[in-house]
């Protein structure tokens, strides 16, 4: 018999939590046993005093243990699934889904939907007329078959400790935990079913991690986790100081995404997309396959619109424009010296792209549009970013956002865009 | 504009709370704004981080300020409160408020009902038919006046935001913090509106502080927190390893402070009421006072006839007797070296003096008598404890507890009942 007080105060005092008692308070929590201000004293405890890696290994087992684990053996194609741990401009996902399906290779990607600076991948896919997020998961294994790409909610029943823990995390300043990240993230994605991961954890100012070295461990605790699963992972750690690609908003990342499935778009969405590419077709056992080749000939664009029409989108609709738009002009000659990526998040979220609150709506056509990046040089007067919003409003909550988030400078020393790469 | 997350975030990080943060989130949290799971990650933060001398300070004045101050001018005398850290048969508010009283001192006793192993005044004065623990402000006034002791239920308005964060303590593991326990006490004490406050800070296996540098920093800390708001304090460190007199149950302990206020009773609790009461005695302004000799002369029994009456209580009634006794006997010949207050305080409350929950009742008659204490000479097969309860089945239970508790050997270094002074 187990008492929550118990429980927290073992942890409280630096001890370590048995599997015993990690079972207990998360099957107490999941049935409302154990209550949301007993949850989040110990998460605050698990914050500050840490938990090893069996602690965490078994809190993850216990949330996949909270709801079910689905199974993908009917797919009949290896499964391969990518998690971002979240940045600006990062629509990665829209590229990377269809080009690993293109060869075969099943893409059981659920998302979310952003909250605060960082976008949300069904947010962006939302900007296309008729596309449904939610499906069954019997349609969800179906379209795994084929088309192969899915990009979808996760179900109700996968990890809902994790679903209510997060939400408790998020109003009780205990997010930024590597062991309740980690199992946090795991646990839904071993529920999921998939059979190898790739993660792409973000570094930078526009990330969760501010700094390598954190950025190592969590995905270090993350690799090991999958492993302990089954489930085979490696993990990339990519540059998050500035935004990925010339994009941050929801249409406007579904605009730049189509670039790269044509062949072009910018040249770092394009080397992110195709080394994502190459981790997941390798852990799916095709190491020889040439992503960059189904770029350039139309192979991954193809399986882009089988992807999206079995959705419900209609690939040739216009996407959604935003009525009112601004430009913010450099100030100086030079060369762009850094562009914050936090900045540009928060400015997009400010003109509509993001949301404050779970509930809150957002716009399609919103967001900014970087016309100079780092390395590039501008002239005193040239336009650096234009800013489009449905609301002339909040142009100046966005302008406000980016003062001091761009040095114009003589030169740059910007960071490499794939910083890492871990297990394997 | 202050958000929850900001103000967890900041005592997280090991930062400073501001004044205008702490009056924001107890005022809040009083209001329902902050929520009890956001409430508790705070009190978990600052368990684990501290919080220094100003922002104890300012929390208090924010809990003090949650509800009303009680004007204690109208009574007409010095007014000086006790308080106790909580023990195993400390019952020495009984004789004390009555035999401080008899130099015409008014004493205001709010006092609690008992938790787990300490029992509380309320539920010990209860035991005497017709006592009543609830009064209206304006009774509790009157009673000051005339008897001048009063040992009586806290008001619902006295510091209600205390009264919420002590309960989600209790569930959330957070008790067990130097500044949330000393902000705790004093709030109600200052808001009760005494002049002045003697503490008694118990130490040892049945006291919250088990070690005497912990409750040297409670007690200077409280006496700083007095100070501060203008109420004179002094604290004594005391002994709690051994339980204080021959007691511990309800009218158990109502009638050995019967035998203490008629001239008689235990030596420790003699001492302890005495020091206790010379200490509120001075700062009262009465400095030569002789509290030993108001016990031998029969004044300090006139004023407790008095304060029970003035509440109802029936002074000349039979005190209820459990009617189960049972016997716990020496097993060898020699000196009892040691009894373990925590586990005579855990017996006392299984065989029905305390309870597990605030809603739970509580036996009058249950409880242990202790026939020999530390520092007396036994023979083996003499009892050294008699079990009191209304129910025979609790008997297994408190033998459990007691095994292992009480040694016997060749002599004893029993600490000193009072160790330490501070303040004043």
């Amino acid at each position: 018999m187990f008492s929550a007080v118990d429980v927290i105060r073992a942890k409280r005092d630096g001890g370590e939590l048995t599997t015993a008692q990690i079972d207990w308070v998360i099957d107490a929590y999941t049935k409302g046993v154990v209550a949301d201000e007993q949850m989040s004293a110990l998460a605050m405890a698990i914050l500050l005093n840490g938990a090893n890696d069996r602690e965490i290994a078994d809190w993850t087992a216990a949330m996949i243990a909270s709801g079910e684990r689905l199974d993908l053996s009917g797919v009949g194609k290896p499964t391969v699934d990518k998690h971002s741990t979240g940045g600006v401009g990062d629509k990665i996902t829209l590229p990377l889904a269809p080009l690993v399906a293109a060869f075969g290779v099943a893409v059981p990607q659920l998302s979310g939907r952003g909250l605060g600076h960082t976008g949300g991948t069904l947010d962006k896919l939302e900007s296309i007329p008729g596309w449904r997020a939610n499906l069954s998961n019997a349609e969800f294994i179906a379209r795994l078959s084929d088309p192969g790409a899915v990009v979808c909610a996760a179900g109700d029943d996968l990890a809902p400790a994790d679903r209510r823990l997060y939400a408790l995390r998020d109003v009780t300043g205990t997010v930024e935990s590597i062991p309740l990240i980690a199992s946090s993230i795991m646990s839904k994605k071993i529920a999921e079913g998939t059979d190898a991961l790739v993660l792409d954890v973000k570094v930078g100012s526009g990330a969760f991690m501010k700094d390598a070295e954190q950025a190592r461990r969590l995905a270090e605790t993350m690799v090991r986790l999958g492993d302990a699963h089954g489930v085979r992972c490696t993990a990339l750690l990519t540059d998050m100081d500035t935004p990925l690609g010339r994009t941050a908003g929801n249409a406007l990342e579904v605009t730049e995404s189509l670039e790269v499935l044509a062949g072009g778009g910018p040249a770092d969405v394009v080397e992110l997309t195709v080394a994502l590419a190459r981790e997941m077709l390798a852990l799916a056992g095709k190491p020889d396959a040439d992503p960059a080749a189904a770029l350039a000939d139309g192979r991954a664009m193809d399986a882009w619109r089988a992807m999206i029409s079995a959705q419900g989108g209609d690939v040739d609709a216009k996407l959604p424009v935003a009525p009112e738009s601004e430009e913010v002009r450099a100030e100086s000659d030079g060369v762009v010296a850094r562009m914050d990526a936090y900045a540009v998040g928060v400015a997009a979220w400010r003109l509509g792209a993001g949301r404050a609150r779970k509930s809150d709506p957002v716009s399609a056509g919103a967001g900014v549009e970087i016309l100079k990046t780092v390395g590039e040089t501008v002239s005193a007067g040239e336009p650096l970013l234009r800013l489009h919003t449905e609301d002339v409003s909040t142009f100046a909550a966005a302008r406000t956002t980016l003062d001091g988030a761009i040095d114009i400078g003589g030169s740059t020393a910007k960071r490499q865009l794939i910083m890492a790469r871990i297990g394997g």
